[in-house]
């Protein structure tokens, strides 16, 4: 795949904003493969994502940002640009059940996505053989009820050390402490075994089969301090009967929950996902 | 189609259930064209459909029905047995929203579902030249705060004078009272435009849209006293992204309306939900 | 709703096309509401559908569509220009099964989609009473091996007369004269009960039945000179199994045909579909 | 899971079938936990299933099968059983692709489906360390135009030295010899990447994207000796458009491939298929 830059923006909604900022990449000679706009209609916010062609520009990334940084300044847009060349590293929180886990090995292994696993973090060790084979860095840090301050304070440390940008917890099981919630805002990825609002928190799928549901899903979410609360990225469901025990639910909805986290975890790589207060505009 | 009867019956599960009642039906020289079983995991209780073709019984079905009944109570069986020949009657009740009406409507006339219909209810005009056309009784009954106890005491007649059976409510947007919740318990259906748990009460799209959600749905329930919380008989969803604005989420919520309340009436006219506790078997 | 137009434009594709279009409506006071664009990969054709508040352009759609229309000569482009404010004239036509039609009136009458029935074209009376109750000319023209051409002349002229600019076969089940194809390219749509290209010809389901497939579907299509071969707009299926026979499958294939057949004319109603070759581009 | 007995039966249809093999289950103290009945309109022919509880039989499993056999022999019963202790002995053959390997593997390991793996074969060595990380043989079997006799001939010594009962295409992209098909008839379970019949054969997502189709999908079948046209076991679909071009259908069509496969080879290990001509029964 060619290197390409992903510019992401968003400004009050006015006449002209789509010739304006397109006339500005194209006045820097910057060939569009993706352009994608959304106005929010309650907030009159408007929303923006160009995918431009990186040999398409006679500059470097660096002067093409200051560039459009001046510019934007004076136009009112708040802007990020990514680097397909820089991937984002990203680490995977886990706990004993592995689906979620192994759906993101196959998908960074398979290249199917882009991305660098900077390690994988779990409670237990159950998953060490299975990650430390794909050569991957495993971090065992027991989280309980007394040592909860000091686990999360290594965990930050990994964190840290690793250089992560985007954490994904892939069925953790343990609710982040607000202050990590805080640092990594927007880029903390949960899947919640649930078709959210409902059944929000344990066991999911026990609520599901009491209150005798026809149909079951999946949510991925960012996380915020408020439990399964935060702007949902994606999700979906699976059908099931009178005759889907509590063990058939954990089952299918394992096939549901993987598809739904990849996606979301995809769309946030490729820098599709834009946050508006507690929602999300996701450009798939 | 063939004429044939359908028995629904419960018990509790033990070794040789199915062989019994099967044995009971052969015995009788009934020839079985769908035969159904679920048991409880929970509560251990089985449950049954056969469909008989009735012309495979060498007596009429009020015989059947005695043997049937000394039968089912020395195994301390429930049971009901319904006629194909004896549609059940129907009495829709409307508001201003036409599509589940003329989803029902359309069913009914192209007798891609067998069913009579007593009357049409509504607390307003909008609807009555379109069901008139189909030569069908209109029945216009204002509902409103002072009038609620007189305006459902003339509905209770109406019901009584038609007969009804069963009682569709195809978006009505009254809440019925508790009495007649309790008068035709298991026979008056409704369709929710959330996919419940989710999002009950008044304005589900609007919560929808605010909680940012990337499915819609709407939930086909038995009607209890409890409001939108009966027991589920179907429900479905349709794809919304941050594009779908709330009127777009009440049109395309609508295809996915109609289309589950008419299932939902299907398997309910065909005998095919047996309640248990707040959940239904839908042998679908 | 308020007043719109839509621009839907092709040109072969270069840097700054984007920036260039919205230019030229931007430097007219345009105020664009939805901007879609698409690339193809393989003939680097661009394609381009732009929604523009009426109002906020200081001049009548003639005097843009003059302006458009020099620019749009001067850079090579391909374009069309729709008003909300003069609906499309659709004549509908149908045979014996209702359902297809049944859902395009319900669509009509309550202003789900906007649009004028201009008359329904039959080869059959059954539909009539159902028709004219809407007040819609019924045109009864029976169609035989022997009057084939003398029917489809009468089919042109009633379609000249009440001055049709598109053709809803809602089930039709006759094939048009290869003229009138030509005459209305890119105006008919089709719904097939298969999801094309499996099962073309006749009874579709009966082929389904025999293959033994797990699901059944329906496709919406333009019309061209070859049967059930055009480009196609939209599909969607329903799952079956072993236990659905024909006529469950009939059955069940219609919900899915006419609601594939109703997204089918929306997008081409709102100007959201582009015939590229035998595909489509459809910014739905 | 306690130790279940699988009895799958066909026969002609008559009066009294399920009362009676029910009543030789009972008769014999067995526990049905599942029991699945079918009639195939077209030939009369009657599929039954039944899950027995094993220690509710107070007999070992040779001593029913002998009984079962003598009373289904009398009754022109044709009919296997399985036991849940003897798990199904599979052969992958996998090709480069590694996405339904994947899953199959991640199944196996993690339970989630009950069956030995007797080896993987491939013609390629891309995916041993991958496999041989599960602790299991991996046999390098190069297929070319040349050699293709003794390949196959090799295929099959290594499938008779590990004694598998069933071989999974996991995207093998190699045509098996008829007389392996033969061999293994009703064991060889394919994935085709394609919504089956349309698109059998070379470059599905290829045809798929010339024809613009709006869904893609995958076909799970039993593999005979004719390409692609084997009974259908499941299939599924997945949305795309215009802007989907083929790198992207073959990503997204890898999500529907493995999942399609997944569930076709659990009805299988389960003994949930029946074989009735070209089609198969699923009681899934």
């Amino acid at each position: 795949m060619s290197r390409t830059f992903t510019l992401l923006a968003g400004c009050r909604d006015r006449v002209g904003i789509v010739a304006h900022v397109s006339g500005f990449i194209a006045g820097h000679k910057g060939w569009i493969t993706e352009a994608s706009y959304h106005t929010d209609p309650v907030s009159h916010w408007f929303f923006m994502r160009h995918v431009i062609m990186a040999d398409s520009l006679p500059m470097d990334i660096d002067t093409f940002r200051a560039q459009f940084g001046e510019y934007a300044k004076s136009m009112d847009i708040d802007w990020q640009i990514s680097d397909s060349a820089a991937p984002k590293r990203v680490v995977i929180f886990v706990s004993k059940e592995e689906h979620c886990l192994a759906e993101l090995l196959y998908r960074w292994r398979s290249k199917d996505m882009q991305f660098d696993i900077a390690g994988v973090i779990s409670n237990h060790n159950d998953m060490r053989s299975y990650v430390e084979f794909h050569g991957l860095p495993y971090h065992y840090i027991p989280v309980d009820k007394q040592n909860k301050i000091t686990a999360f304070s290594e965990i930050e440390n990994v964190l840290a050390a690793c250089q992560a940008d985007t954490i994904v917890l892939a069925r953790y099981m343990q609710i982040l402490p607000p202050a990590l919630c805080t640092k990594y805002h927007g880029r903390i990825i949960n899947i919640h075994h649930s078709f959210l609002p409902s059944f929000a928190g344990a066991k999911p799928y026990h609520q599901a089969y009491e209150r005798g549901v026809k149909l079951i899903g999946a949510t991925s979410h960012y996380v915020t301090e408020e439990l399964d609360a935060g702007p949902i990225i994606e999700q979906d469901v699976i059908r099931v009967s009178h005759d889907t025990d509590i063990p058939s639910m954990v089952r299918l909805g394992k096939d549901v929950e993987k598809l739904v986290l990849a996606r979301a975890v995809r769309y946030h790589l490729e820098d599709r996902v834009l946050v508006h207060g507690n929602k999300t505009v996701v450009f798939a």
